[in-house]
């Protein structure tokens, strides 16, 4: 049986009946009001929206908790568009001069929005039509007095759309829906991002004509790996389907077994497979997956999402949770790397055009030391606690790991100078600036260690921005010069005998952790989920000769030999 | 005597009689209107908006040829801006809703996107405040059947404003305006950049206060250099000025002698000083300095500025043209590097959140086979009348190099078969993506000569956008990672036997020449008034031992060793 082809835009399978969600109408009677009455209707308005932002805040926070710091950023954008002062006032004048309800008013505006959103190439701020529809939808609910309603959802389900958004993904309860079936959206929708997030098997873009042939209960198979449906599916595909599910459920049995599994190599090194945690959120899927240590805690969900700066109590609190949660093991606390595409309010950040080549990183912490202190005071205080180590993100020049260190001993002092008792965390640098990487022999001289964060590196090395679709092909890990720009990162490190470490996504890519094996990188971090494979990888090549896969590789001239070379090393 | 303190946005001494321009303030009586009326008032402005378009491109055409294409582009955006249906709309209905004049909606919807620009941190549109008020005043200048009047500067003065719209600058008569000095701007305003491209002594941002004791007819002095203005100097202030201006004429006559210099090896390789031209327009001030050839040919201007493709013919006009005009001097023609800041209409662009790390240069070529087949076929055809080289952009990986030569052979046979004469252009690259320098070997053995293109290679390398306010400081091509990176670009040339070219801003930086000869760079390319210093420099240079001055630098890890290390040896 053929099935119907969508995107795929979350991983797995699942086979079940379907739930069609119709896509709520508001219908509003064009009732005129009296001159008078429209001061009334922008009183309600401004009531809506406050409320409106109440809810979102409690969403954020929700997603936050439950998905992470990143993904509810989505929601900042929300409340960022409905305290925009343009949009209040073209709702006032409509409501004032054409004598409508706040209801009309609200929904023209948005519509409006939304047709120059769907039209416009750049959008100044970063907001897609799907986001402003979910913005008028939720104002204009809170105007009528309705609540969103997801009690239909009683069983076990496969939720069926024209499209969702992130509001209504964020509030899905994820024991009843098995997965997603949309009309709309694509890949990189902030709707597909949660539900990836939320692991909901998911298909989008399937187009209109598809969803209409789905009955209310039909029996429906979501292929989330290859983006398709099947409709009443006949009994072969079902068992086809259910053979897939099983293998899926025997592999994660399979790969159990490496959960505490110490990887050695024959001379008694160790190999670490470390976790990328962005909050305490991601402490339970490392530890579940018997992570090594935290090779990379992304201090960021910190400082966003909120209205002021993190003092240094509460970055301690936090710091000494993951901390102690994590027992003995090592913890890579990098100091905060905002800028780029996580602009918290309360800062002033300038106009940018290339803001992944912009005010980021330790450029904002060296240029506001009081606020760099703040979070180094903290983490030297947590460092009591346990194995701390610090990082410092987008480090381009000595200059920078000098003036950072600098920072930190005043800190240090200060500490000791108020009797606070703090531990004495080994300092390393990111390697993720091709500047750093020519200089890495000197910057190898000042720390203690070196972190190579490969999806920078990439992105600089190559000049393709990771978040450009056009060019999505040509931003790789494999590239000839990466992979000889890390293998000279490894030799620095084995001449001033430091660690190299890697907490890019690269870092669990089964193809090349037998090349970083081989070229000496001997801790590697990656996202929870990417743990137990790489384990599995590592165990198989740790005591294998790699000298000539290295040897090779580091001749070939282009992506495509090293990418079917190593495809062929099993 | 000391002087009122601005920001220097032009470079140069000017003295002289203030002329002070009165901004001119439109005035309207808030005239109600009868209902019949308001499509009369409609029609007016769409006609309004028709002139003004037509004037616009007249200025941008005036611009493009006496200034720059890149400049013109400044009115590209002025034309969008009026082209937009948010704006179209917002007229209309402001006419149609309140019963106004045409005059009154548009101050009002021009008063209001100014403020909201004002306010803006990321504009959608490269666009700002002055340049919408600009679109305003042209407007209802057009509506009121206003001209825009300069009779009033006979004489040779120094134009004193509040401030200057681009549009005003743009017609400035600039063999009687002498200076500028004005109470509003910033360096990096259109404005600032019209003037320097216009060798206008400019001071902007003094303040309405210093402006206001200004008097009509009052001595100024225009200092650009340090961005200072005198007014009412005294004598000994004036002869100070004088005895600079003297000094800066006297310096550019001894300058005058580098003119025809061969610059020569003692081993009799020649070291080449060549012109980077942006199009015909720069022939003239290349020719008159003296260049040895054309290092860098932009193209780009050919392909913005317009509605549609230049064809094939066109391009060949103009190259034809450039290649004839300097004689048998090389003319490196590199192909078009669109994308990042400039994107055409007529093409495609995805939504680029880092566009200069995004799709553009050869990435567009590449995508786009038969624009790029009829820009090659264009060059092909050219290169029988001269000297000619092919030079392809943003090279990031050997493939780009192998897939640009296949259609480059592809053009070559169809023009062979079609019986059209061509010539044999050796092919190039440029190396300004950090990936290229890790690759160079291999590149070298592709092609028939490198050029280093200094500022996109700083960039990535840096991961410091150039155009970055907030971290230019950070933006230096004396970085060791930069020296370093392209002594191993040299060594590869020398490895393989070809030639190693620059072509960056750095290339005419009086401190670096020493180190680019020192490596082996013997073709170097600049802005044509940097020619003459920069010969100046080599010939000083060109036989002296740089060894230990090489070796020195090398070892050096930070910039301001760097520096200092340079600046002390002249």
């Amino acid at each position: 049986m053929e099935g119907n082809q969508g995107t795929a835009a979350s991983p797995g399978i699942a086979i079940g009946q379907a739930l069609i969600q119709e896509r709520h109408e508001f219908q509003f009677v064009q009732k005129d009001i009296e001159e008078a009455e429209s001061e009334l209707e922008i009183k309600r308005f401004y009531q809506a929206i406050a409320e409106g932002k109440e809810d979102v805040k409690d969403l954020r926070h929700k997603v936050k908790k439950e998905v992470g710091a990143q993904e509810s950023e989505i929601f900042t954008t929300h409340i960022q568009i409905m305290n925009d002062p343009e949009f209040h006032n073209l709702v006032e004048k409509i409501i004032r001069e054409e004598q409508v309800t706040a209801e009309v008013a609200v929904q023209r505006v948005i519509r409006n929005f939304a047709a120059q959103f769907a039209e416009m190439e750049e959008s100044y701020i970063n907001a897609r039509e799907t986001d402003i529809k979910d913005i008028g939808d939720r104002i204009l609910r809170l105007l009528q007095g309705m609540e969103l309603d997801q009690s239909l959802i009683e069983d076990e389900v496969i939720l069926v759309s024209y499209e969702l958004t992130p509001s209504e993904i964020a509030r899905l309860d994820t024991n009843r829906v098995m997965g997603i079936v949309l009309a709309e959206g694509s890949r990189t929708s902030h709707t597909a991002i949660l539900a990836r997030s939320l692991e909901i098997p998911t298909v989008v873009g399937l187009g209109a004509e598809v969803i209409s042939q789905i009955g209310q209960g039909d029996e429906l198979i979501v292929d989330g790996d290859d983006g398709l449906i099947f409709i009443s599916p006949d009994e072969k595909t079902i068992s086809n389907y259910k053979k897939r599910y099983q293998e899926l459920e025997l592999r994660e049995k399979e790969l159990e077994k490496y959960k505490d599994m110490k990887l050695e190599r024959k001379d008694g090194r160790r190999v670490y497979v470390n976790a990328n945690i962005g909050g305490t959120v991601d402490l339970g899927p490392m530890l579940a997956r018997g992570a090594d240590g935290i090779g990379l805690f992304r201090t960021e969900f910190l400082f966003l999402d909120r209205d002021d700066l993190p003092g240094e109590e509460e970055q301690f609190q936090i710091y000494k949770e993951v901390v102690e949660k994590v027992g003995d093991r090592p913890v890579v606390i990098r100091t905060v790397d905002i800028g780029s595409d996580k602009k918290p309010e309360y800062l002033e950040f300038p106009e940018e055009i290339n803001p992944a080549m912009g005010y980021r990183g330790i450029r904002i912490s060296l240029n506001n030391k009081d606020f760099f202190k703040t979070q180094l005071r903290a983490i030297l205080r947590a460092s009591k606690f346990g194995n701390v180590k610090i990082m410092y993100p987008m480090i381009s020049a000595i200059e920078e790991v000098r003036n950072a260190n600098s920072v930190l001993r005043q800190s240090r002092l200060e500490l000791l100078e108020e009797d606070v008792e703090i531990g004495d965390p080994e300092i390393g640098i990111m390697i993720e600036v091709p500047s750093a990487v020519a200089m890495v022999r000197e910057l190898a001289e000042e720390v203690d260690f070196l972190s190579i964060g490969t999806n920078d590196l990439v992105q600089y090395t190559l000049a393709v921005d990771r978040t450009n679709e056009k060019i999505k092909d040509q931003f790789t890990p494999y590239h000839p010069a990466i992979l000889r720009m890390i293998t000279r990162v490894a030799a620095a490190g084995r001449e001033f005998d430091i660690p190299v470490a890697m907490c890019g996504e690269a870092a669990g890519d089964k193809l090349l952790i037998p090349f970083w094996l081989g070229i000496g990188i001997d801790q590697l971090s990656m996202s929870p989920v990417s743990i137990l494979p790489a384990k599995e990888t590592i165990n198989k090549w740790l005591n294998r000769d790699k000298t000539e896969l290295i040897q090779k590789v580091l001749q070939m001239p282009t992506v495509a030999e090293i990418q079917y070379y190593l495809s062929r090393r099993e």
